[in-house]
């Protein structure tokens, strides 16, 4: 028997397009790094006749089935009333979910209603699939050829019943995939493909790219059936790994689940350095990625956003002649821009970044997309300039990328660049 | 005969969950605002059997079929292979769409190859659709009980196709549909729906909802047949917006195409203020939202990321006294960042943002989500202090939110609050 998964994600909101559907993507990720193979995303309203044919065709058609959303209290949540119709049995409401989901929302100061306690009804025979994080527990059943699976729509509350009561029962049978991800900056992805072309023969492996903003992640696959080709298949892609390594050389930056802001704060680290910012063009973008992450404080200082050039100059310390004679943007104010804030904030390294984000503002020797940063590390202080294509958001995404990469390169191989 | 459209994207890297599809919401918005019935999504690999069934079953089932994907020079783009033996015709390379995608290659410095030929070839007695803005040309067939449209993956040049080539034609007979759409910040979408029932039918309008970080857009819809109707749909969907407008009050900061970044940095502009931040919990990002809009820096000068308290006290001239006294979290230390950024950054108008965003760092007197603000407007200094519930992410994008609408709020209504 082929063994496909399908996922269905059920709300009005999705196919009106009020709201782009997460849940596929991310159910897809989880499903292929635990070794299935997905084939079809179905969306549908909240519409019970929609909903069974979609169920009566996918559960013919796949052998597992991933169904979001239609569990909450309203009305037009649907999903087990139409399950329970499809397999022919009545809805039964379940004392344990009752009794957890009342406590659960108790202990949030709320009153407990009748449309709440709908969420404890099920399909007779249902497996229940707890919900450590919100109110409304998954459930699973067998149904023509497949197990279906179903979840609230809310990303965080599936996530959590999919990792908890999930992903350990399809890890029993399921054939064990090796999965290992390089990340890499500033490759473009078709080149990336034609570097690695035939590793995936040479090896024995299957790669999967994924694409944002000048980052690529690289992932190799590699599945095994037992204990043994384990080993094997691990063996298969540690030996892609290695070649990858070689073909891509620095364009990897790093391994694993990781970010290029949180390589940055490690490397930053553990070499005992504070950060601090100037930023221009990227207005902010650069100094919002680091804080992104917890605990960013013990390393990033902080920075300044210098739009105006008062602030360059009266925050800064931005000479005037040097905005006058060379202009705002240039290697000379992004050099003074990185000094200024490492000197004013008090830290041991900075980058200074002034470009021309656009759409306005660009000229023949100053297009739109020419960006000038600045690094001030120990007695150095490394120019670098790039012209980045696309519309203004991605500018600004791209630069933001770009100073963080080079900052991490300088960082972990001292004697590069300039 | 019901009319309804159906949505299929197809691509492998979709289907595995590699990219988050785009295209389905961004269709089905467009074609709601054009008045159609959206009742599916469909997504599949770039796989010429599954594709054959989904191309079968969706023509079958709806009038309109919108297809994304499989329209590229490389072996897995299928499309055009697969509509025409469906079809049962051969596939046709046109001279004229050879001619411009030739032209198109070569204007960009680029040879020419046979996989990119391939792009000019469509089932026979296809209508194609031009590309504006890239090779592929889309293109049209009507199948069953189905007119299909074909397009590129890529959502920029979906997009241009669409809106050049697709959107005129299906406009006419279509219902013309009057859309008005009002945004509202910090009411939650439960109790919009709950304050909103019964209007949908006193006014005979469509009420639809978008959610995002406490900004709900509210749509209104009210649609036409004819010339005579189109007048009075609109005069439906005003008498609705009026009752929005009292019933929701001032949680409606805007009506249209707009953010709350755009109507700050509009009406600081209409009075001739300029704006300069002190950020500590939210890192960047209240800057980083202002300066995605293009031309900010007729208003926003910029800011200063104080993360580490030695910025604080340093670039902002914050007293060590009420540090060590108040602590960082305190309105005390939010009104000294605002008077700190006005003064230092020459600005008219200052916020000052200072909490725990967690995870780490909250305590019972200062819990993780805890933010306090303080606006220095003129000769006023308004303090506002707020408890955001969820993970790290979500405190700074609300925290954000958050003071783009209080600031908006003192600019537009200068009598309220403090």
């Amino acid at each position: 028997m082929v063994t496909t998964a399908a996922i269905l994600t059920t709300g009005t909101e999705l196919v009106r397009g009020e709201l782009v559907d997460q849940n596929s993507a991310w159910l897809s990720s989880r499903l292929i790094e635990l070794g299935f193979v997905v084939t079809e995303h179905r969306t549908i309203g909240d519409d019970d006749e929609d909903f069974h044919r979609a169920f009566l065709e996918l559960t013919a058609r796949h052998t597992l089935l991933f169904v979001t959303g239609g569990l909450g209290p309203t009305t037009d949540d649907r999903t087990s009333a139409c399950v329970a119709h499809a397999l022919g049995v009545p809805l039964v409401r379940d004392p344990e979910a009752l009794r957890q989901l009342e406590s659960f929302i108790l202990s949030r100061g709320f009153q407990v209603g009748e449309s709440n306690r709908k969420q404890a009804d099920f399909p007779a025979g249902a497996t229940i699939l707890p919900n450590p994080v919100g109110t409304a527990p998954g459930f699973t059943v067998p149904f023509q050829r497949a197990s279906a699976y179903f979840f609230p729509g809310v990303p965080r509350e599936m996530q959590a019943i999919f990792e908890t009561s999930v992903a350990p029962r399809l890890k029993v049978g399921a054939r064990t995939l090796v999965m290992r991800k390089l990340r890499t900056f500033g490759v473009p992805e078709s080149h990336i493909n034609d570097a690695l072309a035939g590793l995936e023969v040479k090896h024995g492996v299957v790669l999967g790219y994924r694409a944002s903003d000048a980052e690529i992640e690289v992932k190799v696959f590699a599945s095994a059936i037992d204990d043994e080709d384990v080993r094997r298949a691990e063996e298969r892609a540690r030996a892609a790994v290695v070649d990858i390594k070689v073909i891509l050389g620095r364009a990897i930056y790093a391994e694993g689940e990781t970010s290029l802001a949180e390589e940055v704060l490690f490397a930053l680290r553990a070499r005992g350095l504070r950060l601090a910012l100037a930023e221009s063009c990227t207005g902010g973008l650069v100094s919002t990625s680091l804080t992104d992450i917890a605990g960013a404080s013990d390393v990033f200082l902080g920075g300044v956003v210098s739009y105006g050039n008062s602030v360059k100059t009266h925050v800064l310390g931005v000479a005037e002649k040097l905005l006058s004679e060379h202009g705002a943007v240039s290697p000379e104010v992004a050099k003074a821009m990185a000094l200024g804030a490492r000197e004013k904030l008090g830290a041991d390294v900075a980058i200074g970044i002034t470009g021309i984000a656009g759409p306005g503002g660009g000229s023949d020797g100053k297009p739109v997309g020419l960006v000038h940063f600045a690094f001030a590390l120990g007695d150095r202080l490394v120019h670098l300039e790039r012209r980045f294509n696309g519309e203004r958001a991605l500018v600004r995404r791209r630069a933001t990328k770009y100073a963080l990469f080079q900052l991490l390169s300088l960082l972990t191989n001292p004697s590069l660049s300039e």
